[in-house]
């Protein structure tokens, strides 16, 4: 059983708009992702998607999440740029953000990585077999060295996103292609894991071994009660911070700067 | 000799609006750093500041610039959001970037490294020391183990930027603190160099040491002719590449995904 | 409360041959460090000292030691090559490995590493701090900022260690030094994390900030219960895999080196 | 043009042994490396190989060898393991190390690295495409987004190295594997690219990609004349550096250790 509070975030849009899709996700995308982590023994587990006030992301619920999945695919735009800031303040003062499939072209994916985020794709039901090149690592744990999804949408290098801290996993396609599929950052306080499998087209968040990754993810995300965030102020700002006061002397110099005052 | 064509940005306020700043660099700061470049052998150095048109940053003027050197201070916000955006999409396209001391807050550098990039500083004069943490890295070319500046100001940390990809200089401050101060990363098809050194109420870009750290770095972020950066199209947007061609055969199946069509 | 099983490894020799250091360390080394991690909740902590049989370290005991730490400093060379061998050869199986202080100097650091592991030091009595370059990590855990030791040995850079996957901590020296104090590794399945705190001649084991990261690292160190190390043979050996049989059929091609048959 | 001197190593026995490949090498694997690097514009090459007296690599020849590239397979274990040691203390000092393809199991690599370095591998002329993940990074100099080797040895992950300090390319497998096939490390003042493509029984080494590569990264490797590596002493030992003399002043303390003298 774990305590962490988990919000799954979703665009919700796919499976109201197209009958194909809404009989694959019955509970929308966040519905099935949400009964993946609550078999793993989540027992705080919520869900909240864009067209809900505030997106279902009020100050509020963010205070009170731990980690946050996100999934969203045609309406990034949609999402307001206030959001997006007030989700990234959370992630630098330590809540996790497991970022998932289309989600790589996010408003709050890009603003926390600095790059595009862009690569190459192709729809052609192919099979992926992403391999684990982190066996040590805590999302990897309970997997066999690779695991296979049988129809896939491809997503391809040059994947433009800052190296990863830690590579977990690597994609193999059948149509040719290569990705980097399970990458760990961390920003401020915050970690973040960019998980590529998730297309809406395909059951893909019924699988057995994306359920148990997006569960190891959300624990290895989870926040440290570690020294506290220290650039955020009440306004919404990030200030440095003067320390006027040093903590070792510091010999009296003939410093021209005397001079500015 | 080097071919690499520099631009060296400078807010350029300071040494307009404080007499004993302006004695400090008669030239600007810009005029300090172009000249220590061109001391190391650089011959296609120019210079641009913030009041000028586009803030000296015109398309042509990026497109004809391997390596952008970038220092503000008390001006950030006044620099254009319009701007920023189209340095940042030439550092993804392969241009250098050399962020230098209070250029931390920058906007551009906050967008390339998606924090706030805000670090615990102090007004003391006091004496840094920095010491090589990577002696093989081109950036360390004839330096000794440490070097000394005898009065600065003092960054320290946490400083919140993603963890660099190499870590070149870690500083020692007398009052007691210690900062990360040479951190390259990469963004896209560019580079990205953070030094620490340079308060515009110190002599810092005259020193010998600072002098070749720089010349050393713009080196070190020249672009390389690699595979071009895909992901950037004439209107400025960066869209993904829909690779409907695949590489390899894809077998035929019996994908549910056929009655989406 | 933890049931990671944890072995306390120390030389023991210092203790009992020198009786300044012998009243610091009534209990030893070992037994200082092991009543640290019982303090936060480890029930399963044994100790190992070199003079013991296969120096307390039979195949046994680390097959039941989740975490193995390791202080060592004047008789490194009389730890026996295949010892080590043994404990290299369970890390890349996925035992966790805290290497403290001196240790840096040990033959299971230096091979794991693959690099010499030696920096500068100095025995002046003189003031560390220990600031927090990497909050969100789970060694950070409970801690402020940085926190001091009044007395220590100076380790200073250039510390020739890999560059670490992530630097937690960085040390701050009175007598005008800095050290990447700590630092983690994987190797095989296994983690690693170096500690620099800790000569026999201060009380450092005692140190509550000390101990709690002690306590953070063995938890972080705990082996994952991922895919299997693939390397390891009954015999000792690390044999590549030969796979057959590919995943995916490999068309049938005009090869000259059928010819070698 | 350039300067490096570069030393071409091989174990230069399959060519010696079996007919079809002493056709496909008729100057020695290590003869059409060399020819690549003369092609790029490398007028210092020479070639050493296994049977050579110190296989070659004399303290002389180390000493003015630049870079030095590594090809074995059936005969790691007659390298002796002081020449080993003698390349490792060069490698540390600073001198490149390109590593190829089953030198993955050669004792230097494994001694660099700190991990067995095995991997999956089969043999049966299946296509690889190597896709390059950092097209900013030198290697990739000249590259398009990705490139094809018709027939090869296949090597799959997981591959048991550390953590590359920059991955270059990844390789996809006909047969449906992955690997991480250039990988760049630091160690000591040197760095070290391990490059996957070269198998004996296939004209991999006259391939023009292949040859691209191995000169970039022969550039990459080069040394850097910055601070000298300080640990190795005339011995050939590595020495810890006694500074008893601070760089700051230390406050006198009360300390305890005043009573062991």
């Amino acid at each position: 059983m774990s305590n962490l509070r988990v919000t799954v975030w979703n665009e919700f849009r796919h499976e109201k708009e197209n009958e194909f899709i809404g009989g694959l996700y019955p509970n929308g995308i966040h519905g099935a992702i949400a009964e993946g982590l609550r078999e793993h023994g989540f027992e705080h587990v919520r869900t909240a998607t864009l067209d809900e006030a505030e997106h279902g992301l009020t100050e509020e619920v963010l205070a009170e999440t731990d980690v946050l999945t996100w999934w969203g695919h045609k309406a990034h735009g949609q999402v307001s740029d206030e959001i997006v800031a007030r989700v990234q303040a959370r992630v630098l003062q330590g809540m996790g953000l497991i970022v998932l499939h289309s989600g790589h072209a996010s408003k709050i994916f890009q603003k926390l990585m600095g790059t595009t985020c862009m690569l190459r794709w192709r729809e052609a039901d192919e099979r992926e077999r992403l391999w684990v090149v982190a066996p040590g690592h805590p999302i990897a744990q309970g997997l066999d060295p690779y695991f296979e999804l049988p129809e896939v949408e491809m997503y391809g290098e040059f994947f433009d996103i800052p190296q990863p801290e830690q590579l977990v996993f690597v994609s193999w396609f059948e149509g040719g292609n290569v990705f980097r599929s399970g990458c760990c950052f961390s920003r401020g306080n915050g970690k973040i894991f960019y998980f590529r499998p998730g297309h809406e087209t395909y059951p893909i968040y019924f699988d057995a071994n994306v359920r148990r990754v997006l569960a190891n993810a959300v624990r290895w995300a989870a926040p440290v009660a570690g020294p506290e965030f220290p650039y955020y102020s009440a306004n919404g700002r990030f200030p440095a911070i003067n320390e006027k006061q040093s903590l070792e002397p510091i010999a009296r110099k003939e410093s021209k700067r005397a001079r500015i005052g």
